[in-house]
């Protein structure tokens, strides 16, 4: 058998976590080495998995026992932790967006190019089996032509980053948006041609005095002229709701479900059941299977897919969902606190 | 007890019987007569219901003994019929939308105002007993503020409409789309004062030769900044398909199922259940209890709702989704035949 | 058109009501005379629906205008009501069943078989529209051979019958149970030869005093082996809820929801949804079609089903299910009042 | 942090290699040793997971490193490799049932008493959050008093035992239907004190050859006169199919559910989703949390539940069930091959 893949997380966020404990799950990889700038952090995860811990990431990327590394700092970060694990020949996982910008994305997609190192892009959902089966679906024509795109993504609260860009106007398109933008393309077979969106800060005061929005409606049109529509929210008090359809001319697939559990409480009240509380209960299985992917590719020397042209095409259309938006005066009804 | 109130049916197309049958079942009515330019329909239909049948529409509205007509003709005839029903005196239900234009809408309000007869219109998603309690919840105040309207109507196939009126681009809007803005301004509770649209061509070969679409998207503003999104489809392949959502600040409805009868069938090829295969069998209820409104708002002077003000502003956004439709080419990419 | 069947209705109980609103509704049927012991009952109904009043049972049978009457008096009176409206040459719909005895059972239908009049029993279920598609699969052999038959059939409450019948120990199999046991029959296709039951007085310190029981298990075998369990219940407290299954050799099917309106409300307590109240909710349909069915019977001379000898069956069921409950000690556990 | 727990599996058949792979996930524990008597198959796991090969059981018992021993042998060797690993002063973890008889239980528990060792037993639904979640409900008030028992376990195929174990006639009961038992004393919290059971073997030739059953009812009294019916079948064509429900005073649970992804596919034959396979997805949350709850205790000294006592008190109802059934002569309706 092959060696398991030596490998290191450079973040240690929430996602950066979530990667550290798969990794450690998975008999093809060895998680070697963390890295967080919070020695707390990097000495708690590098304990519980038995790995070195690193305050500097640059420390990380110069371990010498390290193939690949999984990049999970702040998103304006990812850019530069892509240049430098690409120059020292590591095999790269990075979460997505790869930046807020396409020349940023362009600039760290060069790097990788020149290296000639592996890239793979954290579009989990690709790798839910769900979707993965939607898409098997698609392409054995059970539902037709596909002809309309619909998404929903929201989220039960506003992201707590540690910086400010949560705040900025695109980042509900870019950080949460983008995920479904990905999966219009991969879904639809096909690129977007035709972006409008509305969107407004309804709910939070923090938000609306930043110039940013917590809820969004964007249309698609593709390139033969399907379309798309996608609903983004930071406030569904219920819990975590991923949903996505597609209609074709013979049928339709409806992905999502609101259950979490199969416990189904029934009182005077009516039937309750309960709701994915979060995305990482929710796509529990995908963030295994990524990774899986990931190693399995390294492992192999194959090129591993959702990789960064796919990162840059869904940010293209996260991007031109802003500038829509930024056409028209934006609502602001602040709801909440 | 009051009489039942004697009532005639004008236009016997598939709205037309549905009412005449509703109508027959109801003790507080009595279906004194029905009308089609079709003697066989006509005769038809009396027989069955024990009324008189007529083959001229004006002698219908000429017989003395009606005190209410409901107007089932082709749309572009509603404006004329509700003219000359007030200018007889009768109270009047006529199916949506009174015109295809503001203006012929405008005139037909007039002349009911003129004659001070009572006008519903047959919104009748606003009697059915699930938007009933999703009205109720959202004033319950149980899911907070309405943040996001969102609404999916996908008819099993083309209207067919024995005049060309179901081909021209608006169609989609106005004929199927303006139960979901009237929804809209019903459940969220205000108007609409930004509209967007895009659509296209995508199944049907004499739409798309006759530039009508057949799948339309359509974002919406409301006034205090609220999103909402309704997506337009004829070509459910599947069946009857209509849903609708409400996100609040606090929780969310959804309204609609994908199931009839409660049967599951399970196989090697997974769980199967049915769809709802058409409108009359989704909004039975609600055909009947709209009925009931206006016969008891008839009998006992009340002012039965929704009427020709909720049809005016309903249209005013499935027009201006047109017009917004208008502005940029529509695909048309013929799948069908 | 052939006229309208000419029928009354003796007893205006909850069942009497429910079928003298339907046959007002039927176009095919006129409701020409009700008849209760409570006369105001009997006028309040009569003059709802156009129809004659009579307080004694007897009066009606005598209306020379009736063809057909629908029995829903009391249980004990129903064997005593079929030989008088027999003996009267009319056609017979009874609620079921016949009688507590088999005895009288088999009077009432040798008076029935000596007049030559026709006789439908009230299990509504075969009308249903779930139940009927589900034997539908069954003779289609989508699922095999037949081998399980599983029903639960859970009230929200104690019937509240004015006289003391539902406190006799049986009475929980035959007045609910009943309809399942005709189920089994039905949509297994042959008899059952085998029956065991166990039971107890759980909640009701009424029932308990009186020997009753509100909680039952009843398991079948029928003639050619395959195997059944019936579980009838009388605290529901979030509802009605009837389900059945069949389970098959290549697959099984699932009848009856637990949804009424199609209705979803989404808050942090998790997703909820209504539960049907009760069986005139749950069976709408059902009442509707069993009471077209017995009227397009009488009026073409068809022989109605299901007969008086599927109401025998089942009771011969439920009696040997209140046997076998009699041969140990019933448990008697009251957690209610 | 305590050093990782040494553990080894023996016996590597289908629930050996599930416990072999989350034992390799869990950080806190550490995969030494595997044991089968297939060679090839003792190396294959091995390999996969760093552990050493044996594949004599007994040379694993005698592994110096070893401190805890997952048993998953053949049933009727269960009892012999207690007694050996207690000897060997080993932690316990053993799939369920420890044997077919009381007698030998109760010698297996005597062996682990005397040597003073923990002992686990594999009812994984203990841990399956929705199981764990309705223990909750129940213990919460929230349904009242529970008043009923229900559980439905339906495999999709006969087990593919090597020894002839499978088909002895209360195999179904005591291999399948334990967990149930399980489930309904630790759900009822109470004991069953009485127990009747009808079974057949409707579907396999090979087991109404042998005498044993594939299909089975079973009602359960518990000591306080709650009721409990128990279904059991090999023969659920279309997937593994594991429900339970509990009727209360108040209210009910219903666990389980028929999807296993959540993707629904709308055709014009209706909508069709999956359905779980085979047990190891259904309850592969469980397998992990019952290994790491046996795990965590081993290391920290908590006493392990379920324990040998829940076993053998499961087993007792199992067998009950099949003395009931052994008091009439079984059907035998094949319908299969």
């Amino acid at each position: 058998m092959t060696e398991p893949l030596p490998i290191g997380v450079l973040g240690l966020g929430r996602m950066g976590r979530i990667h550290a404990r798969y990794l450690a799950a998975l008999p093809e990889a060895r998680l070697v080495a963390v890295a967080s700038r919070r020695s707390e952090a990097a000495h708690e995860v590098a304990t519980l998995y038995g790995a070195r811990a690193y305050t500097h990431y640059d420390d990380l990327l110069a371990d010498r026992e390290l193939r690949a590394v999984v990049i999970a700092s702040a998103t304006h970060e990812h850019a530069d932790h892509i240049k430098a694990a690409a120059a020292a020949g590591l095999a790269i996982f990075c979460e997505k967006p790869i930046a807020l910008r396409l020349e940023d994305t362009d600039e760290a997609l060069a790097a990788v190019g020149g290296a000639g190192v592996p890239l793979q892009i954290g579009f989990m959902r690709r790798f839910d089996p769900a979707f993965v089966e939607a898409k098997r679906c698609i392409e054995s024509g059970i539902i037709g032509h596909p002809l309309i795109f619909k998404a929903i993504s929201r989220d039960p609260q506003l992201p707590t980053a540690e910086d400010e860009e949560s705040l900025v106007r695109g980042n509900l398109f870019i950080d949460l948006g983008v995920h479904d933008f990905d999966m219009a393309r991969w879904l639809m077979g096909q690129e977007v041609r035709q972006v409008h969106a509305v969107g407004g800060a309804l709910v939070y005061r923090r938000l609306a005095e930043a110039g940013g929005v917590d809820n969004g409606l964007v249309s698609l049109v593709f390139a033969d002229g399907a379309l798309g529509g996608v609903e983004l929210s930071r406030n569904a008090a219920y819990g975590y709701d991923v949903r996505t359809e597609v209609l074709g001319s013979e049928g339709a697939l409806i992905i999502g479900g609101l259950q979490q559990t199969p416990l189904s409480v029934l009182t005077r009240a009516g039937v309750t059941h309960d709701v994915f509380p979060w995305f990482p209960e929710r796509f529990a299985d995908a963030y295994l299977a990524e990774m899986r992917h990931f190693v399995q590719c390294v492992r192999s020397g194959e090129i591993p897919s959702p990789d960064g042209k796919d990162d840059r095409a869904a940010l293209q259309v996260a991007l031109a969902a802003t500038e829509s938006l930024n056409q028209v005066p934006v609502t602001s009804k602040v709801t909440g606190t």
